[in-house]
């Protein structure tokens, strides 16, 4: 097995985790922000749309204009982006069903994009700048953490939201 | 960079960032289990301790008596294992101080124990049966995987108590 095939396995492994708690969070309950806990399934699957975008697809090959048309990137960032807050622009925000499709849109693209690159490339440069990851290799692993520390937000999420 | 180097740098990756919640926050607090949120510092150190023996130590190269030594693995399953309260025992579990001992001491002796396996060894069976990994690259992949789960969870632990 090489990095690359470690790469791959390793999102499919965070991403198994987070449909798990996908499916056995009722959509309808993702817009429930528990009190103190003040997070909920729909910021925290924008939030990993947003984030899986910049370290698996535009840090590996740049701005991508399928996911340019699909998603407002601006909108985005405001309402899932670094410093956003759950609790707010609840009205304007993407529903879940709609969001859930993009979920799924950006992994498929993520590995799309993987597996046009070699070893080399993913010791190269990010594609655009990315403010976590120097290479493509660091931006691949980021998105694995990264994605992992939100499974384990969304396991205490789903924990309170069971015992209401 | 081979498997094992990156196993290596991932390691250090989410143990760096727990480590500044380890500075950011006050060990008088590690008691504190937050209303709804109910963990607290001294469950995820001590639950990370746990984790990282089984994963790092024992499915890499065995049973450890150094390890045996310093932790009364009875007690520990009970207060920091699976299916255990954070809230509970709170009376008889180790001090804080002691178990940021333990946590470096357990670290130390990963790496000293990766830096002894090759990449053929990488992909043979865990030492010991481990309910979550058949090899040993799967052990430690798990170690990353979990501990930035719990540094997800105690991202959202520390906010909390700062809020309080």
């Amino acid at each position: 097995m090489n990095i690359l095939e470690v790469i791959k396995e390793q999102i499919t492994s965070v991403k198994e985790k987070t449909d798990t708690f996908i499916k056995n969070i009722d959509i309808e309950k993702w817009n429930v922000s528990p009190e103190i806990l003040e997070t909920n399934m729909n910021w925290q699957i924008g939030h990993l749309i947003l984030a899986n975008y910049l370290h698996g697809i535009a840090s590996i090959s740049g701005v991508n204009e399928q996911v340019r048309e699909r998603i407002n990137m601006q909108d985005f960032k405001k309402f899932y982006g670094p410093g956003s807050l759950p609790t707010m622009h609840l009205d304007e925000k993407p529903n879940n069903e709609g969001l859930l499709d993009l979920y799924e849109f950006i992994f498929d693209l993520i590995f799309i994009e993987i597996n046009k690159i070699n070893m080399e490339e993913l010791n190269s440069e990010t594609s655009i700048p990315n403010p976590i990851a120097k290479t493509k290799y660091e931006a691949l692993m980021t998105l694995i953490k990264h994605q992992s520390w939100h499974n384990g937000q969304i396991a205490i999420l789903d924990r309170v939201i069971r015992n209401q």
